[in-house]
């Protein structure tokens, strides 16, 4: 069922002469599947197909589009336990991720699916003509969110099936009528193979022009790039590292057409814990953050890397308790050696910065390739003093700064690099006589939560997941919920227009039924 | 009243050593007021103050902020004559001009005033929380949109007003909550400094915040670039040429922290002439076409710099009208004598080009700094194989294309650069037989129009003037009508947020009676 080639548009292909395999880390072997990666002639042919089917596909109907999604998910739920099987050997993830990532996959392309199907995303605009205008006759003007053209797709090492193949960035760009090239990740190209397929018979099953999809295989980074800088590529989604996604936007950047390219890159998600929550409950909220730095080995965008507070008896109690949690995580297998690697890397270098404390690291001997967790603490200047204490540990890493008083601990938020999330951890109302800290947080972050945990993102319209550089690369946009369809689209409007050529959503009658903006005013009627 | 001196928020500032004069093109002399550049220092200054300001003008209602841009509109009337005056003579353009386009900015002023007030423009989103989900509870999210932070605006040549100063990108920048600095056009910056004085005498009126707007005066591009890096700047608007807006647009690219630069640059705006209009009005087109060929100099970006057709007796007839009517135009002045000279000289290389023909061009002596307008023409196969003639003459110039068919027609406007605007001029339902040039014209542009001309940009909500590069850098956002707020704008998320420190567009009680996504429905209703 694994053929390791690549699909461009609806064919298998194998024209190049590299071939990798995947690896398993649980049991540190290669996988069986070879994989050939994409040729550049591969590339070429896969963005030609795709700039055809654009042609077609960026005029389809929503409840059409619609429909295509809701065949995606049906397909992929019919992969059943051999998509499982492929996923949990291809990141070492336990059975019960693979479901539940599944079902997140499932459940996005069923909600781009429902957000198209009536048309009002589109954001229909209407200003009426006024012949009588003085001094100057008014024109009529429709405006609508029409698709960008190709988009490339960077499948995520950490999220297989979510931020990968009919990941989060597809589902948004196959709804807003864009054809998607996918990049599959090299640590999970079987995984991916299996997804295209899905992808490519629903296609096939509700009559989509061939080209709205492809899936090209590579293990290093010139497929990419070459995708990056095809002239007919039009915007590129990104969920990964900051190097990596830095060097595509910075690639984008110098073309003759520079392109958007949407990067979901690192963060460290700072978790600001308040005096009275400590002084009431700091154990709580230790057993809490044990848990939540170690899930998943760490391994989550939204990971909380950064904790801070300000020097008291409620901290430093906050502070043991998660050292004597934290050990008893038992450790997990990470994604991949290289990952592991890193991972050890990093933290080694954290730990050996001047002035920062261990407070507890995983020392007994583990699996290989699995991830042993460590927290850390230092105090407020020596933070701020330390670009590398700001930079995340790709992990369960976590590291505890222990301000001098509150007027540092707000310097300290100010300083930070943009994040994905921020926490505030706070009893009833205190968290009202910290204003300034929370300002100076919410210009640091695109979310802010009070009492919970940054892991785990809600997918619904009111997310906002992406945050200041470099939490992500466009702060404007969002990479979860269906807002995420906004990178993807650019609005578009007619000038006096006849009527019977305009699009559904923007004709006098209103045959969706849509909510339109009409002279400045909502409104479901026709003109 | 001109002090030829830099607005440092509040406060006229004077330190740098370069002074330079503004010109009069009508009079050909250099105008008396002596501008002071802005120093490193006050650049520093301007942006110092501007992040400062940020914190509290990043939290005022939108009544408040509609009242402030009220007071600008009011204060920039009062200038009254002396605008007028100062405008003209650092423009050449004639005093009707100069009153329409006050007219417009202080309409523009409104319109975004009137756009914020009920502050439905955050597009606020609920998903409230659901603890009894299975596998797990959803917690409650809720969603807005806050200002980016000090956007940098640069004053454009060609609008002394609409699109400088206190232009739209500047009302745009305001009414979202964010200051801004005005780096401002040198060839208007007397203009500038008496609609700063405006600003200023408004902020302080309406008890805004110290540095809340700041204009820098420049002969050079120092200052901009000084601008652009400066690591508290969050957004760069530009109004201008490719040359100049890419400069920024990679400027900002290789910033630590790159930032998002929205330049409306060059456009040739391609009018696609269909044969049956050709054949039943090609009188009445031709002279529609020298009018607005010639209309403000040629000086705008919405020009109808490229004509499109195939070859037929009607264009042919066209041609001949065009000639015709173009030299009975008078010439006028042109805003600066380096305008001027681009024009003649970029016109030259345009005639130069091998297959082009002059259809006409006004030969006769005129006025020092005058535009003479040229019409030109040249058949399908040369345009399509000289870049040179794809790219915009900014001045009254245009080409006429005449394609061998209707499939080198479609062939030429796919291979086009994108463009601000493209126009079909057609008969009734002849355009319905031309659906493939529609959709291949529609590619290319931000606005399509039918039976019109491109100039004349209407500020309205559904106008979308902004296309595909190098049109626009980013053609997901508007440079005109109230949706070009959303440049400056970022979504935020609110997760389990206390209720009572919810800004007030995401409380229970919808205290403002916004009309809100609430668990994926659009409401007014209290949670």
């Amino acid at each position: 069922m694994i053929t390791g080639k690549n699909y461009i548009g609806n064919q298998l292909s194998a024209e190049g002469n590299k071939v990798f395999n995947t690896f398993n880390p649980m049991l540190n072997k290669e996988n069986k599947w070879a994989i050939t990666e994409a040729s550049a002639d591969e590339v070429n042919q896969a963005v030609e197909l795709a700039a055809e089917a654009f042609k077609s596909y960026s005029k389809i109907s929503g409840a059409k589009k619609a429909e295509f999604l809701r065949a995606i998910a049906k397909e992929i739920e019919a992969l059943g336990d051999t998509l499982l099987e492929v996923y949990c050997a291809e990141s070492g993830l336990p059975q019960g991720r693979a479901l539940g990532e599944r079902g997140r996959t499932i459940g996005q392309l069923l909600a781009f699916a429902n957000h198209i199907e009536d048309g009002n995303w589109v954001e229909a605009s209407i200003d009426t003509a006024d012949s009588n205008r003085q001094p100057l006759p008014k024109v009529d003007l429709r405006k609508m969110n029409v698709p960008l053209g190709p988009i490339v797709v960077f499948g995520a090492s950490n999220f297989p099936l979510a931020f990968s193949t009919a990941g989060g960035d597809t589902a948004a760009a196959l709804a807003a009528g864009c054809p998607v090239i996918v990049k599959s990740h090299p640590m999970h190209a079987s995984t991916g193979e299996l997804v295209a397929s899905a992808v490519i018979k629903a296609a096939q099953n509700t009559g989509m022009p061939h080209g709205v999809f492809s899936n090209l295989n590579s293990s290093g980074i010139e497929v990419g790039q070459l995708l990056v800088q095809h002239p007919k590529v039009k915007a590129v989604g990104f969920t990964g590292s900051i190097k990596g996604g830095r060097a595509l936007l910075d690639l984008a950047a110098k073309r003759e057409e520079p392109i958007p390219v949407f990067a979901e890159m690192g963060s460290v998600n700072p978790v600001v814990l308040l005096p009275k929550s400590l002084n009431n409950r700091a154990e709580a909220i230790a057993k809490t953050y044990a848990g939540s730095i170690t899930l998943g080995a760490g391994q989550f965008c939204t990971n909380p890397g950064l904790i801070l507070g300000v020097k008291s008896q409620g901290l430093t109690h906050f502070i043991n308790v998660l050292a004597q949690e934290i050990i008893k995580v038992e450790p997990s297998c990470m994604l991949h050696p290289n990952i592991a690697a890193a991972y050890e890397r990093n933290k080694k270098k954290a730990l050996s910065q001047k002035g920062l404390e261990v407070l507890a690291s995983y020392e007994n001997e583990v699996n290989i390739n699995y991830g042993r967790q460590a927290v850390t603490t230092v105090d407020g200047s020596t933070f701020l003093n330390n670009p590398t204490l700001h930079h995340e540990v790709f992990g369960p890493f976590s590291l505890v700064v222990q301000c001098e008083n509150e007027s540092q601990l707000e310097i300290i938020i100010s300083k930070l690099e943009g994040q994905l999330t921020g926490t505030i951890i706070s009893d009833n109302n205190e968290v009202s006589d910290y204003i300034n800290i929370v300002n100076a947080l919410q210009n640091r972050v695109g979310r802010i939560i009070f009492n919970g945990v940054p892991t785990g993102v809600e997918v619904c319209a009111s997310m906002q997941h992406g945050g200041p550089y470099p939490a992500s690369t466009d702060s404007r946009f969002t990479a979860v919920g269906v807002d995420s369809i906004k990178r993807w689209v650019r609005p578009f409007s007619y000038q006096d227009w006849p009527n019977n050529l305009l699009p559904d959503a923007l004709k006098n009658e209103n045959p969706l039924g849509l909510l339109r903006k009409v002279n400045n005013f909502k409104t479901t009627a026709k003109i």
